[in-house]
């Protein structure tokens, strides 16, 4: 870069910093609720006379890479490492539903252990049980790696911690950020090291931006274990605290691409969209309707209500879904263009929605059915049997050496073959649940009663 | 067979043979067009005072395997075998300009040599001239070599002439009789030698019931030559007179199965209607356009001047004129499900015709364009400066890793593309002269523009 550049870009970056750097208030309000709740559960630990467990805040709060706006707590509960699993659940719980007093909303939920999320003073804060292991090596849950990874961020961060929003925002920004099931993107520890590993923000950019897929990082000198190397995911960064653990094994193909397409974009011409994708026609019907049009394709929905389960349930058995279902369309011969899947929140009476684009949702009412080679006589018998006077069959002829029937479809229409087959697809548990109580089809414009602007964005993308 | 269809069978037999054995008058007449013929040659031959040539009456007509209604006469000038090329023709011509003093028409052609076509009183007869050679290994033109075939079958084929008639009249039925390239199918000498080989009209469809291609067949007991297995020939029926030579090489892979197919239907349950294809519905435009209708696939046809040349000629540019346009149909994406060629006969303003059925004639305006994978960077770069801001470019995301961009297409209907590129396509010398000149498209109904009975029938079975 030259300096007429840098400068500009040093400028940008000022920028943006100022956007998403927590204020000084809002870094205040949340050491007050944190300070509130550590000091709340050591009161209930010290009431109950439990001996031996901590309290400790963790994630990006904890290490000062969180961004204005969010406001996340994640409070772990440590117990000695001796602690039956049955103790650290029962008490764990305990515990937290003693907190739940001081908040303004709660709910069980459950991962590897049994957790407590709440809502306090605008704050959404988990609190966790977790083993308090002496060494990483020798974690009993997942959950316990946690404050291992929070020892190494922190005592590595030291001046970075800008850099670590600002990488956070552009993910964000370009649709990469989140390491769930949903998105299959970058998660805030991976962010972390990512900016450690390479020093700066724009030093992770220059790096991403010449990455392949099969990229191996890792921030010690160890030998990378043949197990990380065996998954071949896109991208493998070795977990400082854990080396048979890949950080980024959640993060997909695309994502990977779609992050390092921007680094590039981003180095070429920096700009602040990057960070906050600007907002579009993708709520306005009639753009949407005359983009629909003037693509000329077959658009259908299905729209069913979404499972009350988390998203990283209900998002697997999706994609699953949008995989099976396109398999059957193309079996059909309704060749699939685009496809994605979307659902609303969790909660009752919510939809859930799987997104098709077809070249045609209209095929001819004939096909062609090849048989066997003529020569095979006994097979070619049964063939000419079976369709040279059935009353679906047109045509009988001989091309190539092969029988072929030009037969009626079955199927003329893509929503007829899904009102028809959509149960037989190969579904996930709770979504085939679901459908079978009950599922609609909306074409072409009808997917426009869909208004949730999540759903509109993801549409207009697709056109 | 049981004895009770062996009976019907036989009735069968004699009925069909009632009908194709020219009757006497027939016969009488054949034998006096051809003495007068032959008479006259050698009278000009006399009135010349040429020496050693001799005139010979081959083909059916001379074996007596000819069916009655045809009125061929192959009349060949042997000349003696050291006779010079030059030599040949030009006495060869002379004599057979002579002779059409005795015709009520004629015609020059050409194929190895010049040969005259005469009309004789209801008669069509070639004059050929040809070299006398003493050996057939010796022929010096390929014509050289009927006489010989001539001999072989006279000697050979002694009480099985209505064998061959009901074998050539079954294939001229179910459509696989004639060795043109128009039909690639059965020659007459071809169903003689199978007769021949196999001893009787059923024995050679028992038989070729159980075909599989790649058969190889001989009469003799010499091994078969490496030139003729390497041919891989559907069909392998050694010349006895020339082991070099596969008298079935024309015979193509769906001609072969037909007869295969037809052989054991036939078997199955013998009918008259495989010797006189039934007449159907296909001149009816009703029926068609309700066929056509029914299918609801896309019809599209090219039609234009006929080239002045002999089927030979036109037919093969035909058919490789129906290959490549299918191959540019479905590089637009236009799935061809059938196509044929036919033609008018040879003649001045006579059409050709090419015609295809689409699985649809009308595709979206977008189609996918994928590109290079997002880490092959320089690669990348270039697809994308081409495509995201092209105007012509719908979106632009990646895809399994790849770019891919949603363009508009260039041709959303088969007609405008074949109207514009038409011409593009690879086609024989005379075809390309006359697309040049000028074609029409005709669409769907349209298609009915053409009444010819023969095309009709072409269509009406591809419906």
């Amino acid at each position: 870069m030259d300096n007429a550049k840098l400068q500009k870009f040093n400028t940008l970056k000022q920028e943006i910093i100022s956007e998403i750097k927590p204020t000084e208030y809002e870094q205040i309000k949340l050491e007050e609720v944190t300070r509130k709740l550590i000091n709340h559960i050591y009161n209930v630990i010290k009431k109950r006379d439990l001996k031996d467990i901590s309290v400790q805040l963790v994630g990006s709060a904890a290490r000062n890479t969180w961004l204005s706006g969010t406001h996340d707590l994640d409070i772990f509960i440590v117990f000695p490492e001796n602690t039956s699993r049955e103790e650290l659940e029962a008490i764990g719980l305990e515990i937290a539903r003693d907190v739940t007093k001081i908040a303004d909303k709660y709910e069980e939920r459950f991962a590897e252990h049994p957790y407590i999320n709440l809502q306090v003073e605008n704050f959404g804060v988990d609190l966790v049980p977790c083993f308090g292991v002496s060494d990483s090596s020798k974690i009993k849950s997942s959950v316990d790696r946690t404050p291992f990874h929070n020892e190494y961020v922190k005592s590595n961060i030291a001046g970075l911690f800008d850099d670590v929003r600002l990488l956070k925002q552009f993910m964000r920004g370009i649709g990469v950020y989140g390491s769930e099931l949903k998105t299959k993107g970058f998660s805030g520890y991976l962010t972390e090291l990512l900016v450690i590993y390479y020093g700066s923000f724009e030093n992770v950019l220059y790096n991403a931006a010449n990455w392949k897929p099969g990229i191996k990082l890792r921030l010690g000198n160890e030998e990378i274990s043949t197990i990380l190397i065996q998954e071949k995911k896109p991208l493998l960064f070795v977990d400082p605290i854990d080396p048979e653990r890949n950080v980024a094994s959640a993060v997909s193909l695309d994502k990977l691409c779609e992050f390092i397409d921007a680094a590039r974009d981003f180095l070429e011409s920096p700009s602040k969209q990057f960070f906050f994708s600007k907002k579009g026609n993708e709520h306005n019907k009639e753009y949407l309707i005359d983009r629909m049009e003037r693509r000329s394709t077959g658009f259908i929905v299905i729209i069913f209500d979404r499972p009350d389960e988390v998203d990283d349930v209900v998002y697997p058995q999706l994609y699953k879904m949008e995989r099976s279902v396109t398999e059957m369309l193309e079996m059909f011969d309704f060749k699939v263009m685009k496809s994605f899947s979307w659902s609303e929140d969790v909660g009752l009476g919510n939809k859930s929605v799987v997104f098709f684009e077809l070249i045609t949702s209209r095929l001819p009412n004939v096909k062609k059915h090849f048989g066997p080679p003529v020569w095979l006589r006994d097979h070619a018998q049964k063939f000419k049997e079976k369709y040279s006077d059935d009353k679906n069959s047109f045509n009988f002829y001989i091309e190539d050496g092969k029988y072929v029937c030009d037969v009626l479809r079955q199927h003329v229409n893509a929503k007829s073959l899904l009102e028809d087959r959509l149960k037989t697809c190969s579904l996930g548990k709770h979504i085939n649940e679901s459908i079978n109580q009950n599922f609609d089809l909306l074409e072409n414009d009808e997917v426009l009663k869909i208004k949730n602007p999540e759903f509109r964005l993801l549409l207009s993308k697709s056109l």
